[in-house]
Order: C-alpha cells, then sequence, then structure tokens
C-alpha cells in the first residue's frame, strides 16, 4: 500500500455569512470574514490517492490521470471563480475551507474510485496558517 | 546605506475588467480574471527602506513602525475587501498586481519619508508565479 | 470527522544539557547545542484539531479561537523567551523537540477539549530539517 | 509514542522506460519522463521514526544518527547519480517516486529498527506538485 | 518604470565535465557535478521585465505572453531533457547555471524587447541553495 | 557580469538591549526582544558575489569556495552561539539584524575579493517576514 499526493492551486473569492443572520451576528462570527463584497485566496489542494504499486509502470496510477480529474471535476468549476456566486456544488453550502474541502471530496470519490485506486485525502490550505483535511468518514 | 524589509500578508478579491470593452473584448485581454463574479488572492507584501543604521539602537528604523504603517495605510483598507468595489485609494484604478504596487507606494511614501529612512521597494505577490516590484520612478 | 490545522509561530533560545554530566558528555551527545550560553529557533507550531462541521456556520470550530487558546496558553509563555530558564511548564525538564511537542499538548488539551472539537495532533518544527508530532498516546 | 521526521535532500537523473515496450508505448505512458537521455529532479526525503522518548536525553533518538544512517545507506548511493544507470538498489526497477521511496524504506528499515525506535514513513518529493509515502505495509 | 516577473518551473539533468580534462581534474573541479551519468535538479526561471504601465489595462505587459514566449523559446527546448545532449543552445557550452542563465537571456531578450517591455533580469535557482542572475550586461 | 549566490543557515539567540538604558526604555524601544534572558532565530544567510564567468569551467567562482568562506569566517563562529556573549566580532555592537549583517559583510569582503569575483550583496533573514541587505555602501 502506498499513498501519492498531487497538489494543485486555483485562486478564488468568498464570504461567510448566514442570510437569516443580522449583520452584527455574520461579524460577530465571521469577522473580516463577512464583509459583503468578499475576499479572496490563494488555495492549494492536495489529493491523495492509495493502493498498490503496478509492477510494470511502478506507478499507483500515472499522477497526470489524476492531475486532469482534479482539472476537469474541480478547477474548472472554481478556478478565478466565487465560492458564493459561481459554485453550482457549492450551492446553499457556507464556503469554509471545511465544508470545500467535504464538497471537494464527494466530486472526487467516485472518479478516483474507478481508477487502480482509492481516494485517501483532501487536503485544503487557504491560507499560509490554516488548512483542513478530509478522510471521507 | 542598510536596506531593510518587512512582508505582511492580506487577501482580497477582485476582477480585471475594463467598462467600456465588451465581455468578449474583456474575456481576450483578462482571461479568467475577467469572470464577472471576480475571485482573489493571498497577497504578499515587501516593503523596503533604506537609511543610515543608528548607532545607538542598531535599528535603521524599527520594523514595528513600518508594520504599523502598513497596517493602518494599507491593510486596514485592503485585507478582506474587494479592490474594485471596497478600495477608496484604488477607485478608478483596474486593479493589476503593477497598479495596486504603485498605490501602495504612493500611500506609503510620505509617512515612511518622514521617519529616519526613505521608501526604497515596494514589492506585491500575488501567487506564487508572479510578482510586480516598484522603486518610485 | 473533519480536520483542520492552525499553524503559528514564535521564537524562542534553548540548550540541550543533563546537569549531572561532565561537560565532555553534554558535548558527545547533544554537540552544539550543548553550547553554554545556548542558541534558538524560529519554531513553527502546528495545532490539529478534529470533529463534525457545524451546519450552520461550516466551521468544525471558530481557528480565531484555537488561535487564542495558543497565544494564551503557549505563546505567551515562550515567544521571545528562554526554554532553559523562563518558561514555567517546561521546568526541569530537558527541552528538546520531543518534549516541548508534548508539553504543549498537555497544555492545550483541557482547553481545547472543552470546546467543540477534539485536539488530534501537536507539530512542532524547529529547523527547514526537524519536526517532532505527538498525538497524546 | 512520539513521532519525528529528519528531512534531506539529493539530486539524481532518471527516466522513466519499460525496455520491453516501443518508444510509442512509453511515451504514451511516461509521456516527456521517457525522453531518451533523462532529466533530473531535486529529491527531498522525509524520514520518521516513531517510540518513546528517553527520559534522560529527551530524545526519541539522536537525529544526527538518523542523519547518518540517511548518508551512509541512501544518499551516498543516489545523490548526484542516475537512478536507471548507477544505483545498485534499484536495478530492473524502474525509478518512479512510489518505487524508490519502496527501496529506500527497505534499506532504512534494518538499520532504523536496531536503534531505539521503529521506522514509520518515508515520504519522498519529487517535485513542488508530486509526492510518495510509505509506511511498510 | 515597473518591474514585473514571471516564475517558472522546469526539470532537467546534466553534468559539469571538460572534455579534455583528466577524470581527476574534472573530479578535483567540480566534485559529484563531475559523476559520468550525469544528475539533475528541479529549477525555478525567474524572468524579470519592466517599462511602463498602459494606462487602459493596468498591464506592463500580459504574463501570459511572458509566460508562452519562456515556454516556446525555453520550456519546449529544456525541460525534461539533458542539458549535455539534448539542448540545441547549449551545445559546445557547459551547462553551469551561469552560462544555463546567460543563454536563457540571450534567447528571449529578442521576442521580449519586441513586445511594450524590456528583459531586464533572468534569475536561475538550482538549488534551494544556490542561484544566478544576469542582467544582460 | 553575472551573480551568484549561495544561501546557509544557522541558529543563534541574542538580545537586543542598551546598557546603560533602564529596563523599561529598552522594552520601550526593543519589547520582547529585550527579554533578560534571550531568545533565537533560524536565519538564513544570502551571500552573492559578482563577476566574470570563466569560460573554461562556466563558473564564476566554484559556490563550494564561497560556502567554505561562509563556513569558516562566520558560520563556525555564530552558528549555535549567542550574539551578546559568544561572537568576537559583535563585541560592543548591538546585535540587530543590520548590524549583524554589515558585520558579516565586513569579515567576508577581504577573503572573496581576493578570488576570481567581488562580494556584491550580504543578505541575512531573521525571521520569514524582516530580513537586511547591505551592498558595502
Amino acid at each position: 500500500m502506498i499513498y501519492i499526493t498531487r497538489k494543485e492551486h486555483f485562486c478564488a473569492s468568498h464570504k461567510l455569512y448566514v442570510q437569516e443572520w443580522s449583520e452584527e451576528k455574520n461579524r460577530e462570527i465571521f469577522g473580516k470574514c463577512s464583509n459583503p463584497n468578499g475576499h479572496g485566496h490563494n488555495y492549494s489542494i492536495y489529493v491523495t490517492v492509495k493502493g498498490e504499486v503496478d509492477s510494470k509502470t511502478g506507478f499507483l496510477i500515472n499522477l497526470k490521470i489524476i492531475s486532469k480529474l482534479i482539472q476537469d471535476y474541480i478547477l474548472e468549476k472554481i478556478d478565478h471563480k466565487d465560492f458564493n456566486l459561481d459554485v453550482e456544488f457549492m450551492k446553499g453550502i457556507i464556503p469554509t475551507t471545511e465544508n470545500i474541502t467535504r464538497e471537494i471530496w464527494r466530486k472526487l470519490e467516485g472518479p478516483i474510485n474507478e481508477l487502480s485506486c482509492q481516494l485517501h485525502c483532501i487536503k485544503l490550505q487557504e491560507t499560509e496558517k490554516n488548512y483542513a483535511e478530509y478522510y471521507g468518514e
């Protein structure tokens, strides 16, 4: 059992805001993250898959395939976008690091597990100081 | 003559868009950066000042003073904000890395040059792959 | 179950030295780390907590709360300090990366587990080449 | 139980190529990595060991010992070398990140487990975007 | 006058070797870098251009154009290649960091100076510890 | 004219303190940096030299020579030491980043300028956020 990880980058904007709360309550809970016009980040996403090494190729899985899945299922939909307004799979979900991480797992789990490996972990780094990890359970 | 640099971080959203151009022209020139709802970045700002070292303190200038000026004149106005909608000093200026860098120089030049040092360079890093530098001329 | 991590920085000095050993024995075991006047590091501390995401806020826990606990229980006591002379909770404990990591766990475990999450891991990076991790058991 | 990690660097060249495949098949599977004269990387290797902290020294294990084992068993044989042509322990094994990682585990497992700690993980970073991890099973 | 920089990555192999010298002399001067089968690096290349900001677009120059020139004139020819065997523009030139840096300048100077900006600096980072810079004179 | 840079690391402790000032004045000026038992940092030092490339070796200067000079003249005296108590060449000089940078220049200028290159810049990074540069004038 070996684990390999592919890191990709994207940038996006978001704001943290609960519709049914007052401006004050939002500010109290989310601070500057609730500013009405939003802000943004350079995100790094780490996709870790696990499985057996193919004895012929020496690959668990060709990382170009993983990279293309990340591109097609994720980056295509969120890179240079606004999480609150533009991203179908985040509709109705507040775009915290935790929630984005879990939704990325849900988008990638199917396509990756059809390959010769299993999705093991999604790690999403929002700033140099904050990141989330999700293992699917 | 010695040079010292203070690095600070902020995150903000922006879009690159020329009002009087068509959607197509904007997309042709700015690509994904013209997406209507914007996107964002973790920016790093490097402020370099120069001058003589004070023989008593061994400081060119106490970097806490520089840090506070950056906080008060810049970060207070742009951190967790949208460059197109929220930032007074960027009004009417398209928020490219080049333009933000030059406007930050203009905001900091006065207050820093009143101290015992001179502003030497503003460097603004927008992504791991792109940055701008401005030396005031 | 999701994991989120907050990274903080501090700088401190220390030396590695066993009182009852000779200078030579200390040098043999600890090398330059036993130099009598000590040396220091820029440390990075990573605090990982785990738990369920709150469906309202989208947060496992507001990272500002974690950041404040790290500030109050840890950084307040060790930042810009000497581990051998200034730090109450390291009294009588040789300040290796391993020991500092474990003592930080002990200080943070109580206050964090009172929140809506559990402490999962303390990682302490001493240099670009060395770090320790502790999971509480 | 505490975990400590030592990171080391080396640079090496390799190519990914299955002898019995045609040039075309190799290019289809390995892309530019199959270029006939090879290419190379700055690799980072992270060796994580686990065990109990010695109450006298405060060390799980002196990292200089781990560093020396990595030097003698691994770096000596691969640093500034070509994985396909120069490295005894990679003979007949295609030098993917996965395979190198596993073979490094096999070389280090014996000597490290003779010490007061156990080998826990080998992580090998090939580029800023790709790395593999192996836990020995 | 503003300066903008685009960073790109590539990986390549090389060896440092003067044909007319003995094996011993080569080893004395170049050390492990003269190993007969070569080794390799992950290189980072920083291309800095300077000029006036276009008041319409806010760009000195669209960095995608710079990125494409780097791709076409440089990366296409050196990425995943061997500097001693595969690279036309390094023929007869020993592939030290200094020489590669200068030859990259020579390849890019023409195409960049035809744009609305001037090439200012090529910086080539070979390892975390070594880099060269060339300003064209 | 080409520029090459060698980066090295060291760790050391220091405190910022003017003997003839009161405790209060020291705290007012230097803040936590004046704590009586000191603190420390992982420093990075960048030594940049300039000159002509040797057409035979392709080197401006063999970086191993620069590395050894840094080792012998600087690191030997400051690595794992206390700047206030242990370092001959800092005697009577308050160990700010500015002053350490300038004294390192003074120690290296002679030996480097005897080689086939000239010392161009010393850059000293004290924390991720602060660094100084000195060009000798």
